[in-house]
């Protein structure tokens, strides 16, 4: 059918099935294949979490046992792949090195045919901590990183890498909780575009690379660091409450508040808040928890505007010590097994995605050789 | 507005504006900027058409020039970059490395500003060819090129490093009008997946890789790769001409043949088979010429399909000892020209891509602990 107005935003448009996700019935809910957001990011696990997405069902304890065996296998890097992030500078915006990792793993370990699919998503999902640690810890620290470590879980792993130590057992259970909640979210602008790249048949890492390089955009991946650099600006409560009534009152966007999807609640923002609050308890904080809470009780009360699951992420990874840089890449780490899941259900569908376009350009214009141009 | 019914190709799908090109005008158009594809591939060098893309109108003599001459400063390489290229194996995906050259690319020249993306959408323009070719030679033939050649043309440079010699003068202008004739084409798949990138105000080398990565997938950039795969099998237009109507009765696809928008022709058609026809008298070629040349006439007595702008690129790019594996990334070379301009149209919309899903998954499942699973 042809749609006549056009739609830059593609915003209500339906662009295709899903069969993993539904976001915002009765403007509230979130549920992977049929399970509650809350239920999943209370019980289960991030690796749990992960065999829903990309295999269909919630694992039993033997699969599961196997899958994590199976993810811990997978988390060597290649030496030239080590070598290429070696080349990236201190400097470098961390999505980038992210966005070439998954190239150069692309470039190294070619996905060669759809059948091959699941293990590479596999090997994505467990490769990713081992890249952004390997650079970080490289071009910060001076300190070559193995990836292959013995920890039980991709957020242990993370802060293990990360810290250098084996990390608080009760950050590695709020690391779980936080990629459970980010692990995926239907047809986003990263999705959308890993399902775009997906649709001309290309490989598994062709679509992530670009489903990164979507994330990184300020619109979209940013949020949670944004609101880490404004709630860091403030030493109490009432400053922050003033702060805040300040920008509202130049209308300056707050981040980490309201959805696009979601109208009267994000259902992942009391989870991580109620994280925000174990670990602001366990490394002894009194000042960011606070002012986040207030801040969030302004925006209600200013604006009926809610908190999303971005802006008590921000207080809970800076209590586990993660550097606020690496906010959004702490999100691909998450959302690859949502993205790897998109592309393989896009890969079904044998159609190219090619929307079209309304011309807003010049007519018919004749040839004006160059000695004649103005 | 709501669209109820799914969508999940997008076609006929307005998905935005541009001025930049129309496409299948009366089923058989093609324009830039209101100026026909047959005046700019007869009339116009490859530069002139990026200009007009790029800054929106066709340069006067002095601009070409100051163009042309900020174009040929910007070939070299960063050292880092060409380390990374030499960690690339030799059997890897061309593709994949265009990936990955552009992703690199991004993090030691990172695009800060949108004030910067003429910059940085110029030096793309200039530096592809080297990437392509420093790692081809160095992987092929451990030869380390060095890109900062004094060629005068972006085709120039590339059959130079390619073939180590300067090249047939001919083949420079064949070049000019292959580059021309695949450098823009509205909203299709790459072009789309760089603009949902864009709509997120990322970076333009994310947009860029995320384009190269839709590229690579043989539903979209690989039909010329296709094409010559299939036309080197035969010996003589009779042999072909079997071989067609056997893959006919078949039901296989022919690749090069048809268009998803042009329904009568495809105007860059006439335009390369004149330039492959030039080429076969060039090299002296009796064989692949006719052979295509049959190919396209059975296919439209059989099926009333036409021939499109990849069929007779095959055989062009053939005559001037293109490895057929680098075909792909000569589009690239030449589209990086549509997509940059895309991306810059889209940063002008503030709004996200973000459309919606039907959701075809289970409904609302209760938690199951892991012991009592199946």
């Amino acid at each position: 059918m042809t749609e006549k107005k056009t739609l830059p935003s593609l915003r209500g448009v339906v662009a295709g099935e899903t069969a993993l996700c539904t976001v915002g019935k009765e403007g509230a809910g979130l549920s992977y294949r049929g399970y509650d957001i809350r239920d999943l990011a209370n019980h289960a696990t991030f690796e749990e979490v992960a065999y829903l997405l990309l295999y269909g069902e919630l694992p039993n304890r033997t699969q599961l046992q196997e899958y994590c065996a199976r993810l811990a296998c997978r988390r060597a890097l290649p030496q030239a792949l080590k070598e290429v992030l070696e080349r990236l500078p201190r400097t470098a915006h961390p999505m980038d090195v992210m966005r070439t990792g998954c190239s150069v793993l692309g470039v190294l370990e070619t996905e060669r045919s759809f059948a091959q699919q699941h293990e590479v998503a596999d090997r994505l999902l467990a490769a990713l901590p081992g890249i952004l640690t390997y650079w970080y810890r490289y071009s910060h620290d001076g300190v070559r990183v193995d990836p292959a470590t013995a920890d039980a879980s991709i957020g242990g792993q993370l802060l293990h890498l990360l810290g250098g130590a084996q990390p608080n057992p009760l950050y590695e259970k709020a690391m779980h909780a936080s990629l459970i909640l980010y692990a995926e979210h239907e047809f986003n602008a990263s999705t959308f575009t890993a399902r775009v790249c997906a649709s001309t048949q290309s490989d598994m890492h062709s679509c992530i690379s670009g489903a990164i390089g979507s994330l990184r955009g300020p619109l979209h991946g940013g949020a949670n660091e944004a609101a880490m650099a404004m709630l860091e600006q403030w030493s109490n409560p009432d400053e922050a409450e003033r702060a805040i009534l300040g920008m509202l009152e130049r209308k300056e966007k707050v981040m980490g508040f309201g959805h696009a999807i979601y109208r009267s609640q994000d259902p992942r923002n009391a989870i991580i808040k109620a994280w925000s609050r174990k670990l602001a308890e366990e490394v002894g904080d009194s000042r960011l928890y606070p002012i986040s809470e207030r801040v969030e009780a302004v925006m209600w009360r200013e604006k009926r505007l809610f908190a999303n699951a971005d802006f008590y992420h921000a207080s809970a990874y800076h209590f586990m010590s993660i550097p606020t840089e690496l906010f959004t890449p702490m999100f691909v780490l998450s959302r690859i097994t949502g993205w790897c899941a998109h592309v393989m259900e896009q890969r079904q569908n044998p159609r190219i995605i090619r929307p079209s376009a309304t011309y807003t350009g010049p007519g018919p214009r004749a040839w004006i050789p160059i000695g004649e141009r103005p």
